[in-house]
């Protein structure tokens, strides 16, 4: 018999949200674990264990799981390893996939996080039936996962969709957490709205209600506030932003020409204030073959279970 | 029976030329007719269809072609089309495919000309067993055909890889043909480097072999030639233009995580003076992910040979 459902499991810095899904992309139950409480990797697939062993039982969902999809920082789909570490408190590579499938009996798939919510958009949200498609995410860095004719690019070694790190100020770029300079992350992110506001506030002399607020504690959401108030100096933050991410729309377009981005995250929902001078630079800069011819989406996902939903989709294809 | 051949066309500005290829990717015969030559879009296919009948019969081939590709300008393989019009004497749209389809009676496939190169080199060149790569033409313009996962990158509407008119210059970006500006064409395609030359010649006052030449009719050409005989100024410009293009492929490896990048056209021939500063500028700007791994190889293809393999291996395809 066909089993009914998958798990997703989403590993963030903080936590580990996990969940078991249906084919129609309903979140049956769900909840979470503290990824950095084990300073072990087997103590904390240990607990993930018990824990979702838990929800499986009380769901009435053993022998139904078809697959785990896991949604991980820097995971690599085809080596089934977290290869990199930046956010984790275990020593990389983490063989990921082989002890999560060794523990659960169940086959495990994973893919980094932006690829995992490319995956959820097409299954279940704004990708629907859209088979060319980037989405880009907007988080603490920018990630994105890149379809191509329904599929998911992995490149040649499993990392491609790296479009946080394309450069888009080759002279004194701002330095990015990667160790170069000038990356879309470093302005496009939520902490490179926070910059941006730190670098406006020091260069220019207007007032702002910004200027209330301890320089280096400025978060995008400050700033986003600020601007829905009515701040010239915070609205020209996201005038800044949506112009340099339109730039980048419009040369991702030179590559694999999609039908549509799709955006994701917490600067994804500043609404107009990102979004009307994304639009306008995209236009301005895009190849004449795609003007007025891209969509520019946000996402449909609940932010709530995005993440589980993404990984989860995963889990259909796991074997 | 199956059919053991297949005819490639390359229609360039100046001339079309045809060939009979079997499986192997012998080229059995070949032949050319100018392309200018006929201002009706009819005459000029009548010609082909005698000339080209003359040549399958002519090899004993008659009834034994699997299909015909033909690699074009602007030709895109969804529409069948070459969609937009650039060194072509008749008003696009021209829909190609059925033109050529009715008058042979054997099934077309059409594609622009950097993506049949990038067919070509999948299937008879340095790109044999690779199955993520990215074909870059440096010839008049900058082209590339993108291959991910085996299979040719179209895009939503059969446009994508236009890699040469991705943004390298963000302010004082040179004017490029598509209308915008700092494309990597406008610097890296042989007329890019001709621009160099002419730009570094007014600037600067050292001197040069290249300042016995009259300054508007300097060719890329020109420069290599100056660049072997120990010109300084001239070998700056080979360092000029390998960095900008490294600069751009380090971009484009973030995006598909290709195993190869395959350089073809005229500039590609220059050896070490472009390949040196090439490999430098994209090592130094590549992300730590690839660093050391990626290779920058050279098309396999004789050229005399390459553009008729390259829309031939489509021709396989047709149906």
């Amino acid at each position: 018999m066909a089993k009914p459902y998958v798990v997703g499991i989403d590993i963030g810095g903080t936590n580990t949200v996990f969940g078991i899904v249906d084919a129609r992309g309903v979140v049956i139950a769900s909840s979470s674990i503290k990824t950095q409480k084990h300073s072990k990797i087997e103590d904390y697939i240990d607990e993930l264990h018990t824990e979702l062993s838990r929800l499986i039982e009380a769901n009435d969902a053993v022998d139904k799981i078809h697959g785990i999809g896991i949604g991980a920082p820097n995971a690599n789909y085809y080596s089934g390893s977290i290869e990199v570490n930046v956010n984790l408190p275990w020593p990389a590579p983490i063989p990921l996939a082989k002890l999560v499938s060794d523990k659960f009996g169940i086959p495990v798939t994973i893919t980094n996080d932006a690829n995992a919510a490319a995956i959820g958009e097409m299954t279940y949200g704004a990708a629907r039936g859209i088979k060319d498609f980037i989405m880009i995410t907007l988080g603490t860095g920018v990630g994105s996962g890149i379809v191509i004719n329904g599929q998911m690019v992995y490149g040649h070694d499993g990392f491609a969709g790296e479009l946080g790190h394309v450069c888009m100020k080759r002279h004194n770029g701002r330095l990015c957490g990667c160790g170069r300079t000038g990356c879309l992350e470093a302005y496009c992110s939520a902490t490179g709205v926070a910059r941006t506001a730190r670098e406006f506030l020091e260069i220019r002399t207007e007032p702002s209600r910004l200027r209330e607020i301890e320089i280096d504690s400025i978060t995008s959401k400050d700033v986003y506030d600020a601007a829905i108030a009515g701040d010239k100096l915070a609205k020209d933050i996201f005038e800044f932003t949506g112009t340099i991410l339109g730039e980048a729309l419009a040369d991702f377009t030179s590559f694999s020409a999609p039908e549509a981005f799709i955006l994701f995250g917490g600067l994804a929902k500043s609404g107009e204030l990102l979004m009307k001078p994304l639009r306008e630079s995209f236009e301005k800069n895009v190849m004449s073959t795609w003007k007025g011819k891209v969509k520019i989406l946000l996402s449909e996902l609940k932010e709530a279970d995005a993440a589980v939903l993404g990984a989860s989709a995963l889990g259909w294809e796991a074997k």
